[in-house]
């Protein structure tokens, strides 16, 4: 029994994610399927890639993840399938899963092309359904990888994640705004020597002193800083969304910076 | 171990669906459940059944469709089961089905009225959970369709979908905006002769020639016309939406011309 | 095979929710998952305590319903384990569960703590998926309530739900605004003696002479009242939200009186 995740910008107005799943079900009747979120914004390729490196940490081996925000679908891009991290993804060459290869130790990626996988009818516009769904579905629990298409050495990738990072400064942006607006920006928690609280964090203009150990560490409506939760420090306000006064948004750098206690 | 899919005007901030899955669920522990979307506009009987219309043919043989956008729950309105399609269909008799049946060669449609199936206590606004949900998990795998009403002979019919055609020309309109922006019609695929290039489609005041062969086929921000992946011709923008400049939105006609080559 | 809920204020942007589905199929593979909404306004406890309150009789005994909506996350706040009404019940200490927890006839409270059945790294800002998640998921099917801690006397309690009740009158207030702009009241439908029509339920500045049946019954887009699905009385209007012209809304006092039949 096979695990397949998905990962869209399909929103959930449409039946699009539906239709994927009937196609999925149809072929591996026994698989589960969790949706990772299909709330990406529309065509936003960045915002998928940081949010499938976010989460494949926490799937069994053998998970084939699916990740379809492909605004270049019925163009020539290819379709990459990929055997990482001991687990799959499945997804087109725009970069998407750039992020993912970027770290893997044992990679191995291939191209999609093998059209006896595939639906019987393709569209132009809806290859997540035609031809990533069945994909996946063929994939999950067998691990027929090798059968998807050729091998393939050069693929998109996106310009590297990580903060400029020295010994005693990191200079990074803000790379997610969540739900909450608490805003993840690049930098490592790892930077940080959770011992030494001499610590500056600047967010545009915006100056916190110190990292706090919760949200609920500095009084209702002040802003702070955290070592978050996907291994990246977040700049949050308590009870409130972060990215108000001042205006903080995707894009704002953060400079991070270490002063030796006195 | 059947399949049921739910497709619904509840939204996601409430629990409704959650609900429903559990008397399925409580029913029927194995049924396999698939949302196909909860976005439907409240209370759009419309855009539920050219949902549903679009979805079935992605889904095994014997998957269970339960579909509630009920403005008349409570009303002497009937609740309808149909066999078609080597599926099963469950929803309110408002017209919600019609466009499912009206393309089925072999149909059968029921009167939902077995009440020692429905949950013990009836509400008399919720009966997407109390009657159709225990109806569907029910019907589920076992196929024990008969049981749940006498057979009916007369149900709600929305105005036939398609367009108005003729050899060299289609009337249609638009019936659908999806998350992208992009406006699905109502003029089949199947009007268009793929070889021919010498279309035009008019869209309100928006005048298109040809059809493209995917979104990335004219520049960043033009319109352009392609055939659809639900079998319906869609007007779109590449990289952006197409409802904008000029203002094109549900129910502007769409017209469609074959001029010869010469 | 076990069951799990998931109720929680994360919205459907990020993949939160995702990320606590892979954790819990990570420890307890054959789980079914179901979501009964993650659209609870964020750090609402007052909401998802209502809103578990009424989904959790609609689930099978043995259910694991886990629920996160937890402002203090990463503070000194407890985070409890509950069995009521042959269910289970796991969230933070925050009076989320106190509604389940205040009717129930049999139960045991716990106190989170065994380390052993947590994630190996716990984040400070994510105890959903960190600890909450593989709790719940440990729990499941198998019934392992006392491994997850010590019993605990004391925990947080909102105030009481129900409103002020006498025999002719009941004074309480729209507890909930359901995505159809219905509003939920706390007086319960048991005030209401279904035979006598001579009721006045004021609302605001609104007065409503009777109940109706269904929504229906009154002409479009008049007020109405009518006996809820989750047993409370909810003001209505067909075809229309109800919280417009006058403006109702959460908070807003409503009083229901019993006038004798002459």
């Amino acid at each position: 029994m096979g695990l397949i995740t998905l990962t869209t910008d399909f929103g959930y107005e449409d039946n699009f994610v539906g239709l994927m799943k009937g196609v999925i079900l149809g072929i591996a009747p026994q698989v589960r399927i969790v949706d990772l979120t299909h709330g990406i914004r529309a065509q936003d390729v960045d915002q998928a890639a940081f949010s499938i490196f976010n989460a494949y940490p926490y799937f069994p081996s053998g998970t084939v993840h699916l990740a379809v925000v492909d605004p270049g679908v019925g163009s020539e891009r290819a379709i990459l399938a990929a055997r990482a991290h001991d687990q799959f993804f499945i997804g087109p060459d725009n970069g998407l899963l750039s992020y993912v290869l970027a770290e893997a130790e044992d990679l191995e990626v291939r191209r999609v092309e093998n059209r006896s996988l595939f639906s019987p009818s393709i569209s132009r516009t809806f290859h997540g359904r035609d031809i990533m769904a069945p994909a996946a579905a063929h994939l999950s629990g067998q691990g027929n990888f090798s059968k998807l298409g050729p091998p393939i050495g050069q693929y998109v990738c996106l310009p590297p994640l990580a903060a400029e990072t020295r010994p005693d400064r990191a200079r990074g942006r803000v790379v997610d705004v969540d739900r909450f607006g608490n805003l993840v920006t690049n930098i490592g928690n790892d930077f940080f020597d959770s011992k030494n609280e001499s610590y500056i964090i600047e967010a545009g203009p915006l100056i916190i002193k110190g990292l706090s150990e919760s949200y609920a560490d500095r009084p209702v409506g002040a802003h702070l800083a955290v070592l978050g939760s996907f291994g990246f420090l977040e700049i949050a306000r308590n009870r409130d969304r972060a990215e108000k006064k001042p205006k903080l948004t995707l894009g704002t750098e953060v400079v991070a910076t270490i002063h030796e206690r006195k």
